[in-house]
């Protein structure tokens, strides 16, 4: 192997910052293409190329420095990506037709749908009737526009027909006036949120425990692992997130969204190409991050181990107030402070209501673990104080999470 | 706080690399000074400023885009460093006035003896006639170059007057024939060397756990933690660094090198006023880590909790070999399969021998320390279950550095 490596990344933003800080270890040198100037990743990757995520000429540029070719954002173009990947002879991953399936939602779930994997049901709405036909079928629904939305996004519950006209005009909005172009999926009553973080590499494909993600105002705001529930329901959804990595092609980590209903079965909900959220925690919860996980799989390098070192919860850092604004922010004292606190900034220049801002994690202290041990005795009733142990992270990272505040 | 800060380092070799790796998640951008071009921390800085340590024009620069300066490398110029940072009213830190100390090595023992921490008996060695009055007093000697020595170099053992002359000669070629310039310490036939890496914080200051340090032809190869010795011994080690922290100003990260002697005393060997080769195990074995912690003080953060999360191995990669050549380099693959152990390549363009290349470092498992509970039942047989795990880390680290070759 040479000295340095190269990896070209679509996209430059927290994603592709904690990439580029878990790559340089393994002698891998990160370029991102994104298109705002001093984007997250650009201090710690060798260098940004300034240009949009579908600008030929910057994708091509990214191929002609790389020996390997990867993207944090489903906002990448697949068949540029394929074809330059191609022309230049650096290989993409995971594959563009992957992303092209993940891109439009309806594709996605149909793929999932016709591999026997567990989905909620869904239908193809064009238009005002289709819907009407939906709610006929489902009673309430989650009207998703098929391709651009994140975040919550680009998703409207519809309870009956009062509601359609304002969700269609919001689902026309968030497509940029692309017509309907959306599905409408039965409005499952989940137990839990969970997801499971799943990376594929040459000849093996891995998992990372169960993680439980709280959502409010339907944005990610705490990840919880492992999840509080049922061993078989861990189990259960290990061998979903299984079928789901055999069923895409591709190198590199995937981000997979799952509902727990109230009887235990496990529902895909969806699924990224990519580094998620919910896999945040892995950085310091897990033997390998889900950033040097996507870093060795697209790279070819062999996959890592996915065993928690302890119980950890990571929360987001996300915008408040009411207006786009300089990030001056205070607060970080509480969770540089905290044992077993880690912040991750992801030095964005400007604040906004629920932007991501960073994110904080909280681990389980196994020396802890072990007083307990020599205070018991006995190591029998580990299992309730590692339960006990999850909820107490949990209120940690809440209290340090709302020390943060920004002007 | 702004959203970032810019944290400005003399030296870009592998400790700048891993201070930028560390600074970025707390918001903290790095920019160094560096004369090799593409030195190791340059693809994860923000920026490398190419110029000699020394260098007036680059300090300046360096300055002039800084909110704190440090140093990765002794061989920083305090006075430099003091005279621009007071220009440019940015704080240096650790305090030029204790690397001037910790640069003199005569100048080092006598501040800690006159501090009454525990070092080997030295004397002031000029000429021929005061190394063969070491050795009348001392017996066998270790004859030092009082500057610029490192790894090894520099330290010439005397075993009687037949080697003085030979020594003493290859002392003046270590310190570039700027005369003797020496000392003269006891030899010490210790049980093991140790280390303690310390941090210093605004008004506070603390401790890793104790690290046995395995040198062979007087390089670190590996560091195990916990160190196999006695509690008391790690008690007593932790007492004297801490009475070094009290001596030296400046905030930072130390690392106190240590001799342990048979009745199980400490005595100070050398102290490095920056993050430390032997500290390398805290990215995954502390809750914090050496090059975060050290961000955090030079930069007015709070310091991080320093407890283990399990017992942990390093191991240094080493260049091979006769010459110097470019480092083209296999074996990673067994690392990066192994459960536990993490890479960690500085990058560097060319490979001759013992040239520090990477590291590697294998952590204990906790989960496999909960099986192990699950299975005895009970935790009294923890420690010394605790016990067989660093030697089964020790021999794990070996084998896999050994698949390490440079072409």
């Amino acid at each position: 192997m040479s000295d340095t490596e190269t990896l070209g990344v679509v996209g430059g933003g927290q994603l592709g910052r904690m990439l580029a800080e878990a790559a340089a270890p393994l002698g891998v040198e990160v370029v991102v293409l994104d298109p705002t100037p001093e984007c997250p990743a650009s201090p710690v990757a060798r260098d940004q190329i300034v240009g949009d995520f579908d600008d030929e000429a910057g994708v091509r540029e990214l191929a002609a420095r790389a020996d390997h070719l990867t993207y944090e954002i489903e906002l990448a173009d697949p068949d540029l990506l394929e074809a330059v990947g191609e022309e230049y002879g650096v290989p993409v991953n995971p594959d563009p037709e992957t992303l092209r399936t993940i891109q439009d939602k309806l594709v996605q779930k149909r793929a999932l749908q016709d591999a026997g994997i567990p989905v909620p049901e869904f239908q193809q709405v064009d238009d005002r009737e289709d819907l009407i036909a939906a709610l006929d079928e489902f009673g309430s629904v989650m009207l998703k526009a098929r391709e651009g939305g994140y975040d919550g996004r680009g998703n409207v519950p519809v309870e009956d027909e009062s509601d359609v006209d304002e969700a269609l005009a919001e689902i026309e909005a968030a497509t940029d006036g692309d017509g309907t172009r959306a599905m409408a999926e039965e409005f499952v009553a989940f137990e839990r949120e969970v997801s499971v973080i799943g990376v594929k590499g040459e000849d093996e494909i891995r998992t990372f425990p169960l993680g439980e993600n709280v959502h409010r105002e339907e944005i990610l705001r705490e990840t919880v692992v492992p999840a509080r529930t049922a061993e078989a329901v861990a189990e259960r959804a290990r061998g979903v997130a299984e079928a789901v990595l055999d069923l895409l092609s591709g190198r590199g980590v995937y981000g997979i969204e799952l509902f727990e209903t109230p009887d235990g079965e496990i529902l895909v909900n969806e699924i990224a190409p990519r580094p998620h959220n919910s896999g945040h925690y892995t950085i310091e919860g897990a033997l390998t991050s889900q950033f040097e996980q996507h870093a060795r799989a697209v790279t070819g390098r062999p996959l890592g181990a996915t065993d928690l070192r302890s119980p950890t919860v990571s929360a987001n850092l996300l915008g408040n107030g009411e207006e786009r604004r300089p990030a001056e922010w205070s607060g970080d004292d509480a969770i540089l402070r905290h044992p077993g606190a880690s912040l991750h900034w992801y030095g964005k220049h400007e604040v906004y209501p629920l932007r991501k801002m960073g994110h904080l994690t909280v681990v389980g202290d196994s020396e802890a673990l072990r007083a307990s041990e020599e205070r018991t005795g006995c190591a029998r009733e580990h299992r309730s104080d590692a339960e006990d142990e999850t909820e107490r992270l949990l209120r940690e990272a809440r209290e340090l999470r709302d020390e943060v505040t920004f002007q």
